[in-house]
């Protein structure tokens, strides 16, 4: 024989990590078993080494081992982490192993299964070992436990060696910390047993005994509250009280409003009972607090609360059912109009004309305000029918026609210098990738600064700071939906030189294009407007500006945004490349292609397939 | 003195030219033009070798030349080609010519500069020079030539030795084509010029002499129009036409409909005259014809045509016009009615519900139809707003609360399928991208089919065969912009094994995520609506399928759309890695990352900012 040493032990344990796989292969858990535990080989290997095969044959694992103490030294190993992968690597060539990743855990399916098959084979004889699987859960069921004492205590189990009460309690208090299982017990409401567990703690029973006495004069429903409200077990407490008659319900208030139980006090008092009622209306009043005035006024409207919900939905611009409960009430019709005036106000100032124009036009029954909204909206055509309704073509030489005039105006402006800005940043971030391109190929090529690109660079620089401008139009901003962009572009910087600079420009050239393409619908309405109204010759003018500014767009939009995320870079290849160079290319490539911290921005949509030319201006 | 040879003779021309630049640069420009004009040289370096400063001494140019015959060669010799890059490339460190790309044509600039600079200098002298610069252009300016000839035979220049008219024609004819000078000479509508080209033409005077004499007897404006319509000028026949007075007008009206000139008739006729009328009325056919009903209408409202504008604007749908026309005409109560009820129906089929519901409540004065229109589009609360406007209660309890539990199971499910699909199609795009890159680490890895990943892929190619489906949900292209995605998603197949298999799943996943994202708005109005009439609930499970729905999918995004456009593949390199070898790797990843043809599709962007979850049922 050889002399023991570190070559022959490894040699040892894979052998022998071999048989165990063997064994387990042929259901042999007990060979498994017995030899794992003289070797101290980590017993979740039985499990991990195939899952499915072991909880096909928890039942054979059972009966093999035929042991409670085995069992139990099963269990207490049992962990989250997987042996094949962290201890015993399968061999090469053997079966894969796939990871189940999210899902139920280990601890607790293996523990389950044993419990099940123990619980039909013999719940007695498994009795110790059903606690420990019950408390070895990933979290512990020790109420579930205490309720098995419970029942031992209550139906002593007849057969001879059979585990008592008492017995099985002992062996609980040798798992789990006696103070966490006094409180659980507790929570079984058997105060029998609360006794039985406190006499085993070290607690004074001058300390607990006035609390059990004082818990056992309750009224059962009132005394269950008491102790899941000292549990903080807040759900049930509830339940409960909400159990304990009316006399009761204040508490049942306060309860639902510190714990913020709304939904659930809800559903456990009937929905036209005064309780009901109240508890929407405290809850009516946390959702206001919590910015949600619209759902309290939903819940206050359907329990009747109509003054409130005209409230919460008036504070929350929610006109529909503002002037729906309006009516319910009924409001007399002063008022409504007043309330109409109110909410056509707020909406006003959210850019909700056509809204704001319904309200005056059929709550107020003020049809000339009306019709300025939608006109201040530049919703012309609803400005024009209304004007139909109520014979009112006066307004349309007062005020019609000289706002579309005005609209004409402010419009082709604005065109004109979202193109200029638009221009100006295009050129800029030509010259900015330029620079970048040139500093990456110096990194690259190490031939040092008197190769032709130096002159290149000189002049890029020097354009650079020859082209002088700050800040984006601030008019893009409030226009496009910004908070989100914002945040983004914070960390941007379009100021020359600066590292971010070429993608704040494409940012900054994203949004006039978003902004500019979105005025689609917008003026295809103003066109039509202006022809009706003959005002072709400023028809045309807008039709052309509009047109050439989307052209200059979608033409610039390929330069910007190049294939492939902008890599327009070609490796660097041919016949005095090495491996490094090349290698060191594709890594200078890379940064530009998919930066990580503020992401190149993508290139936007431009919606072409929205038309908004009139042929009559061609 | 070297034997003459072939490399004397190109060392030659190069220190020729060198000599030329020298001379040019020194605005010496007889030199350079009497040097090249012996040594063959292209005229076209005078402008290439430096436009700037060329254009900047035209006149020195003209001076230094001082012969008409000179500037003539020179003006002939001119083409587009610029010779500095075809021809005569300059050495190596000379100024770069920067392209100007588009612009105004090289010829067009140089015959300008020339023609400005001879007519200011002395127009008589190079009056041939003049002409040639004309003839010259990109379009030739013939008309304007023979202007020229024509005011030379009006006012014959007095200086001796002046050009007349005569020769200068005759110069033109020996420039141009005989029968284009007689066509544009008829332009000058001036017959004696006329007659002097047809004189030297090989024309037979029978043949244009009687169209001359009838042409002379005709009223001037007529005759012009004749003139015009002859040479397809029919801009300017229109023009010459209108002042021929309301007797030619039917002429008008044909010339106006064959040329589909109707934009320039009506600008010359006045806004309200009967003539704009009938212009209007023709073009409004045209333009329903093209399927432009709306503008047609505009137009016809605008001058007053009203019963044709609202026969326009109701074959439009542009509902808010056809009303208000009708209103102007007025149409009777009964008829308005009818026209509302009329386009309603037009605007349900369009599922412009709440369109459709305004027209039925105000002017067909039908407020169930209304209620009715706007819950099957689910606009629960405008319903529930008519609802109160009308005390139509009874319509709540027998549509509208059961028109929301019908949405609730409809939403519900199909929000169901939606995610089924797409837990599906995500699975199969992971075995497809599984394979592919099988295959591609196969064609970069020589060794042959006996290495491990052979396993692998009889394991993929079988778990493909298990799968089974065949076509995307049909209802997610009825809802989503389906016709240009539909053009695209045709090249792409989803039949399994198909080569564009994964892209195809790409789009089927991107337009799951769109659709359901899109529903955010309208399931958080049906849940709002659903509390309200106390579907608890069902409002929670709607809020849990689809909470759970848009989490799965924004979830699955950075698996299926990962970073850097999809290329997870590491560089392929390493101590065994060659030049060749990590170069090929990289082309190997290149089409998988922008592939040409139908393009990867782009990852969708879930709109996260849109809220729509109520606290309420949480």
């Amino acid at each position: 024989q050889m002399p023991r040493g570190n070559l022959e032990s490894i040699h040892h344990r894979a052998l022998v990590l071999a048989q165990i796989r063997k064994w387990l292969d042929g259901l042999r858990f007990r060979e498994a078993f017995e030899c794992m535990r003289k070797l101290r080989i980590n017993l979740n290997l039985m499990y991990d080494h195939n899952p499915k095969v072991f909880l096909e044959n928890v039942e054979t694992f059972i009966t093999q081992l035929d042991s409670i103490s085995h069992i139990n030294l099963f269990l207490t190993e049992l962990k989250e982490e997987d042996t094949t992968s962290s201890m015993y690597p399968p061999p090469e060539g053997g079966p894969v192993q796939t990871s189940s990743g999210s899902g139920p855990k280990k601890v607790d399916v293996v523990s389950e299964a044993l419990l099940k098959a123990m619980e039909s084979m013999d719940p007695h004889k498994f009795c110790l070992s059903i606690l420990t699987a019950h408390v070895k859960k990933s979290v512990p069921e020790l109420e579930v436990a205490l309720q098995k004492v419970h029942e031992l205590r209550v139906n002593p189990p007849g057969a001879p060696g059979a585990v008592g009460a008492e017995e099985a309690l002992k062996y609980l208090l040798f798992l789990v910390n006696v103070n966490d299982l006094y409180e659980h017990s507790l929570g079984t409401y058997d105060f029998d047993l609360v006794l039985m567990v406190a006499e085993k703690s070290q607690k004074d029973p001058k300390e607990y005994l006035p609390f059990l006495n004082k818990l056992k004069s309750l009224e059962p429903h009132y005394q269950r509250y008491t102790i899941d409200r000292h549990l903080k077990r807040y759900r049930k407490a509830l339940l409960h009280l909400s159990k304990c008659g009316e006399q009761h319900f204040p508490e049942v208030l306060q309860l639902v409003t510190e714990q913020q139980l709304y939904g659930e006090a809800l559903r456990l008092f009937a929905a036209h009972s005064p309780q009901h009622k109240a508890l929407t209306g405290a809850y009516a009043e946390y959702l206001v607090e919590q910015q949600q005035a619209e759902q309290a006024g939903l819940l206050l409207w359907r329990c009747g609360e109509l003054v409130r919900a005209l409230q919460a939905f008036t504070s929350s611009s929610s006109w529909r059912n503002a002037i729906c409960v309006a009516q319910e009430i009924p409001l007399p019709p002063d008022q409504l109009a007043l309330l109409a005036r109110d909410l056509a106000e707020k909406l006003t100032e959210q850019r909700r004309y056509s809204e704001a124009a319904l309200l005056l036009d059929q709550y107020a029954k003020d049809c000339e305000e009306a019709i300025l909204a939608l006109i201040t909206g530049a919703a012309w055509e609803e400005a024009l029918r209304l004007v139909h309704v109520h014979n009112r073509q006066d307004i349309t030489e007062t005020n019609l026609k000289p706002a579309l005039l005005e609209a004409f105006s402010s419009q082709t402006a604005f065109l004109e210098t979202q193109t200029v800005t638009f221009v100006r940043h295009r050129s800029r971030l030509a010259v900015v990738r330029k620079q970048k391109e040139k500093a990456r190929l110096e990194m690259l090529d190490e031939d040092g600064p008197d190769c032709p690109e130096a002159e290149l660079y000189s002049e890029a620089s020097s354009v650079m700071t020859a082209s002088k401008y700050s800040q984006s139009n601030s008019r893009i901003s409030s226009r496009s939906s910004k908070n989100r962009r914002k945040a983004e572009r914070k960390k941007l910087s379009l100021k020359e030189g600066s590292p971010t600079e070429d993608r704040a420009l494409m940012y900054a050239l994203s949004e006039i294009i978003t902004t500019v393409d979105k005025m689609r619908e917008e003026v295809h309405c103003l066109l039509k407007a202006l022809v009706l109204f003959h005002f072709d010759k400023q028809a045309q003018k807008l039709q052309l500006a509009f047109g050439e500014a989307l052209q200059t767009m979608e033409a610039a939009v390929p330069e910007v945004w190049p294939e492939g995320v902008q890599t327009s870079h070609a490796p660097v290849t041919g016949p005095n490349s090495t491996a490094n160079s090349i290698t060191a290319s594709f890594q200078q490539q890379k940064p530009s292609a998919a930066p990580t911290d503020p992401e190149v921005p993508a290139a936007p949509k431009m919606r072409s397939g929205v038309k908004w030319k009139l042929v009559v201006l061609n």
